[in-house]
């Protein structure tokens, strides 16, 4: 079996606008994805989605030809050569499409594939940044009604307004929910500090990037002033190797990793990940809602949730129908046991939503 | 003043193909360069060069209305807000032309803006991988006659060929000539630690980018077995930041860092980083043989030399003369008393080498 090409699909879609933290640009109208597909001789695709920009040319270069069921060869290969930010931005997306491929030729769901740990686990809603407390207190109503046991905010990144939130909604969920907080890598060290203690005294249960993640000198300090537990790594680059990194400096708490973004390498990225976090007694946590997203946090033993956006398949390309938004009503998800990584492709809207194909 | 406006040229134009070691994608027969043009509504326009990719719609969103000249401010926004990539791919580039700019403004030349330690420093010689050991030999001759007094080679990535030529080149130009060797990330521990051996045996000056550069623990095992000195930091994103993780990881005995690229942080994060290595007694040696990079390496006390890469200018769009590629004939070289980067834009290359532009 060998590769034989790549076609990339740009698909752009109606989106409502939306945004983040202050200062993160806004997005919307438009939702957009890039979706890889990687071809064999023998008829079989692995299909993946994907970050960042990438030159087809060069990784044609690195895969035509080759067995694609050789993935750790493979990862070693582009991984060596991540100084060329074409395959920084590939690694991710294209060990995934080759995992897809290995479970499609297997017939196997990926997440058994890769060690299978549990079928299932329980999601926590996470939020875009809404408008008001109310807005927020509204949605806790609606994921709590729906099975939903834990919430993870994105807020504002201001300081006093962040704190006043925590506060009301703590209050207005009560003592069983699980509540988590992501700042998006933003504050200084002592605005960091204080919500640190804010967050302890209402009893969060992580605090996500609380400052600039590219830095672990400074959240070392922090990790060391505050008890709650620091969930870091998401935006950093550098995968298995920047989660040790994190580690060693004593800045991590909770490892979090992605295995579509960011240059964490992929599925065989993040089993790596996940693997150093178990030996140093460390979560795991995985990062995003799509479908890969899904069946790695199935995999392994070390990660406790699978991260839901509100609502349900906000970013996710319409077209791609997969388990990863059907939370059940007792709030827990998993993949579908079809081979690979169980997406169901609408090619008619495939077609009609693609601006432009690169192969 | 405020900036009303930004205008990217897309460059293409032939250039030789070349290659780098193994495993890294080659380059040619089209160089390309993203020119950056920030435009202000007193008619003085900063000037750069650019690296990765830029949503130009959010750099807008950023930038127009703002004072140019309150460079600091408007940097502080860009970092805080790197989760996004499109201002990290744009943070260096953005605040290099704000300094042209207040060249511009000021009439001053930017090294003597940002301190001006000297005004000029020796060059070194820097390789393309060429194809043969005879290759190299030639072309250490010829720019010992041209009054270079320093070599850094970027060899083959195959570590007995690489240790032949590191052999036969000292014996070819003695032991008074600096040689230097820069890996780009790529040797397992066993393949570096070797070859690390090899350098010091031959007195080479500095080991850059003997492995993975997104793995600090792995690079502090390996700085703490040899005694030559690693020059790293070079391909990692995090500025100044970064530099300090490096450090404090016991991974770098040289930071290398750059105006232009990987997310340092512009002439603004190259400061920094200078500052803190000058804390810890240490080198801040700057890559990279663009005009940007020679302004701030004469700014600085703590950087030794100048990159130039042979052959002088090979990757400079043919239509911006700058200082940068005017070696003396003692071997040094420095920036021109004109006010900015001293860039001298011939607009008629620029229109008919631009394939898009983007504003």
């Amino acid at each position: 079996m060998k590769i034989t090409g790549l076609k990339v699909h740009l698909l752009e879609w109606e989106r409502p606008p939306h945004h983040w933290r202050d200062g993160l640009p806004a997005g919307g109208p438009k939702g957009r994805e890039t979706f890889l597909r990687i071809l064999t001789d023998e008829g079989v695709e692995g299909h993946s989605t994907h970050w960042g920009d990438a030159n087809i040319e060069e990784l044609k270069w690195k895969l035509v030809g080759r067995d694609p069921l050789r993935i750790e060869e493979i990862w070693q290969d582009l991984w060596r050569n991540l100084r060329s930010s074409t395959f920084g931005g590939a690694i991710d997306s294209v060990d995934v499409a080759l995992w897809d491929m290995m479970g499609k030729v297997t017939g196997q769901p990926v997440y058994r594939l890769l060690g299978g740990a549990r079928n299932r686990l329980p999601a926590y809603a996470s939020t875009l940044t809404l408008d008001s407390i109310k807005e927020f207190l509204d949605l806790a109503d609606d994921v709590l009604s729906r099975g939903y046991k834990a919430i993870n905010l994105h807020a504002w990144g201001r300081v006093q307004d962040d704190a006043d939130l925590f506060r009301a909604l703590r209050k207005h969920v009560g003592d069983d929910i699980v509540l988590m907080y992501d700042a998006s890598s933003m504050f200084t060290y002592e605005d960091a500090l204080y919500l640190g203690h804010v967050l302890e005294d209402l009893n969060y249960y992580w605090y996500e990037e609380p400052m600039d993640h590219l830095n672990l000198t400074a959240l070392a300090r922090l990790a060391d002033a505050l008890t709650i537990p620091l969930a870091v790594a998401e935006a950093t680059v550098g995968g298995p190797f920047n989660a040790l990194d994190h580690i060693m400096a004593g800045a991590a708490d909770i490892i979090l990793t992605d295995p579509i973004l960011k240059m964490k390498g992929g599925f065989t990225g993040v089993m790596k990940t996940a693997h150093i976090c178990e030996a140093f007694g460390m979560q795991c946590a995985i990062h995003g809602w799509m479908i890969p997203c899904l069946h790695v946090a199935c995999a392994i033993p070390n990660s406790r949730y699978f991260e839901s956006l509100q609502p349900e398949g906000f970013f996710i390309p319409p077209g791609m129908h997969t388990a990863s938004t059907e939370i059940a009503p007792d709030g827990t998800v998993g993949p579908w046991e079809k081979p690979g990584l169980g997406m169901e492709i609408d090619w008619k809207w495939i077609d009609s939503h693609t601006i432009r194909t690169i192969e």
